[in-house]
């Protein structure tokens, strides 16, 4: 059965545009760009259109690739201490001659709308609720709230160990309640743990890794695979057969990336009412 | 065979004792008290003993269990300015009319030697060096570097969720490549994953939890459950059993608990180091 990422996204942002509409003045998510990699123009023209559409303010601020590390440091300085920027973002990845962790560090936390910041992933960690939860995990959250998924003692396979998704996706779950382990590329056999799992979530970006015999029939697949060859986008699971089979599953795109982006105007909101209260 | 803590600590003295003997002026930890627990003011001592043994300056504050939150967030404004101090703990618990994480989140980041800010936590998560990391999730990675194992690829099992041991010591065992499982009191069996685990880290405090019959007999088991039944100290394994059918297992006490102490005069010398740079 096909989870519909969408469909779930959608409810999201009609609550959204409701709350939003009552606000004055409106608030303003932020984003920075640097260079001109296709893909991140192309999420951040997609961020662009949702934050519009649900009447958020989306200033961009878009930078040559070479602007280096101390620029970048100074023009990040200069919104941690503009008022009307209730949040923003970094477009990742960046060039290579600037350490994004440096400047993920360098954000103010109450403006980290991505939940990237080293103190909100450690509030996200401590079940701490004042932090802002990275994007995508509070996505698939969504999806386990809309699925009406008690998460309480189920046994839960988390593969790869990013700092976006994996990571603290088993933070989150572990402070719901669920029995959580995380594969990596270095699991000698995935099979052994998704087997049992009541829930797998693939973060491993490999095409093909999840297969219908590596899981339980009665089984939720999450997605959040991403891969591009040849013009087609593919996630981590053999979708066709799986979700054929029974499990729930969500499709690649049209799944976990939906919720994404309304995670971020989510967080924006947040922001607006923490910074301007 | 048994792991001996107090040896493996024994060795970390031995460094740091020689570090600090080449420092001038000499690092100082601060510590807080709040009331008269017994329990913790018998930890304070210990701990005040091995600081003074190190050369490390220790600072004790100790204060009435009626001190309120407010008072106490001024004394750690206080710390937080003073520059002779270089790292401090709160001893916990605290009164139950003081909200502890208010507290935590109060102490600054760089003196935060017991590594529980969100900051440190955050840092710990995502891997990021220049933090604290708790000091006992950091005397069990130092239990395993010195029985040389190599963590990549290794089934292991987290017995607790707590904020001080299991999440944490979950983070640094993903980081360093393992297959990790995080389970807890609505685990339906614990069984089903102590039996395959290489290596099972238990922080319940349920004595008797872990039982010969439930782990390989191959495996390390590091027990960091501290139970007093009738002026005994118990573990949550069966220690005398898993002792001699040949698993490696850390007794209690001397055996993580001797290492939480020399982790603390560990961060307490980076804090210097990096406050005083």
């Amino acid at each position: 059965m096909i989870i519909n990422g969408k469909q779930i996204a959608e409810k999201v942002y009609v609550q959204l545009r409701n709350q939003i509409s009552k606000l004055s003045p409106k608030p303003c998510l932020g984003a920075i760009l640097v260079g001109y990699d296709q893909s991140s123009m192309r999420y951040i023209r997609q961020k662009q259109k949702w934050a519009e559409d649900l009447g958020i303010t989306f200033e961009l601020k878009q930078l040559p690739e070479n602007i280096g590390e101390t620029k970048l440091l100074e023009l990040i300085q200069a919104w941690n201490s503009e008022s009307h920027i209730d949040g923003y973002i970094i477009q990742l990845p960046l060039p290579k001659d600037i350490d994004a962790q440096n400047i993920i560090n360098a954000i103010s936390p109450e403006k980290d709308v991505d939940g990237f910041h080293p103190e909100n992933q450690g509030k996200m960690l401590i079940g701490d609720p004042s932090g802002f939860v990275p994007c995508t995990p509070a996505g698939i959250m969504k999806i386990f709230e809309s699925l009406e998924v008690n998460l309480e003692g189920k046994n839960i396979v988390i593969i790869g160990k990013s700092n976006i998704v994996g990571k603290p996706i088993m933070g989150l779950l572990v402070n719901a309640g669920a029995t959580v382990t995380s594969c990596n590329s270095k699991t000698p056999s995935i099979r052994a743990y998704t087997s049992n799992a009541d829930i797998i979530i693939s973060a491993a970006g490999k095409p093909g890794l999840l297969k219908l015999d590596m899981i339980k029939i009665d089984s939720i697949i999450i997605d959040v695979g991403f891969t591009v060859v040849d013009d087609r986008i593919y996630g981590d699971a053999d979708f066709d057969n799986i979700n054929i089979a029974g499990p729930k599953i969500t499709p690649v795109p049209g799944g976990v990336g939906a919720l994404t982006v309304a995670m971020l105007m989510e967080n924006t909101l947040k922001a607006y009412k923490k910074n301007r209260k």
